[in-house]
């Protein structure tokens, strides 16, 4: 390989590198900007925080509730401790704990009558907002978005891995 | 329209809302695993917050320095207090606050020849990091991600309207 070749393969390399961050950049805006649309309105239309909603969405899906730390780890968006969550949606009585038989320190949560009518509610809000959101893109083009996505997820990141960048500078 | 038609068209209205609704949750959940993905190694490589890596990306674009309230602008993630995280970032000397002359009360903040040098070595692992994350998708998939994002972004919410929603329930 000649130096021209070297120099040509480099400046590609570096392009690709830029490029992969630049989409990056537009992933994480294009997300960040839907989320902090639907944070605001959920807080004005609702009065309801949106981890509030993401763990009443992630009790809606399952009848017979879900251990706290299920809970935790089905979370969408992070911010707001989880047991503060729901210590105050059963203050409003819109989630109970269920206890565990034969468990006496265990419990299950669950949304109560009342809960699941407000979620139903808002819900209905919500899903029309994520279509008006993503509504700058045709059906068709939603779903190229959404196989391009699927095959983004395969990525299993290597969480460990020895590399020279491992020491603090 | 008889009733089948409209039975058959209030199908597919509700088909396409979870078809957009399902669609987001996947936007989320690949911005959220890549970006969790990042914040990891940025601890454990580097020590560092995925705020505070942001704030200093920021200040790195701009030779000339940024106010405060223009640094909190452009924060890319949230999380973690803008001043607090200045004071961190000046106390280990990455970070400096330059008077603005003719105003005494202002300053802008600028990085320090050692905020350029550290941050430099995680730009470097941070552009590899994405490139690794990013590689799923052949370059020519990424390009159409990226257009179709680059349309995405085109949306404009209406953060304000009068809706039967307006209530609290």
């Amino acid at each position: 390989m000649n130096a021209r070749q070297n120099t040509d393969m480099e400046q590609r390399a570096h392009a690709d590198h830029h490029a992969s961050l630049r989409l990056w950049l537009r992933l994480l805006s294009c997300t960040t900007r839907i989320e902090d649309t639907i944070r605001q309105r959920l807080r004005e239309q609702f009065g309801i925080t949106l981890p509030r909603f993401d763990l009443m969405a992630q009790l809606e899906r399952e009848p017979e509730g879900l251990a706290m730390g299920e809970v935790s780890r089905r979370m969408m968006v992070t911010g707001g401790n989880v047991t503060s969550i729901v210590d105050q949606l059963e203050r409003e009585q819109l989630v109970q704990r269920l206890a565990v038989p034969g468990d006496r320190r265990s419990f299950r949560l669950t949304l109560t009558d009342a809960g699941h009518s407000t979620f139903a509610t808002m819900a209905q809000a919500h899903q029309a907002w994520v279509r008006e959101l993503l509504s700058p893109l045709s059906t068709k083009e939603q779903s190229q978005l959404a196989a391009l996505l699927g095959t983004l997820k395969t990525v299993t990141p290597r969480t460990t891995r020895s590399s020279p960048c491992k020491e603090k500078p």
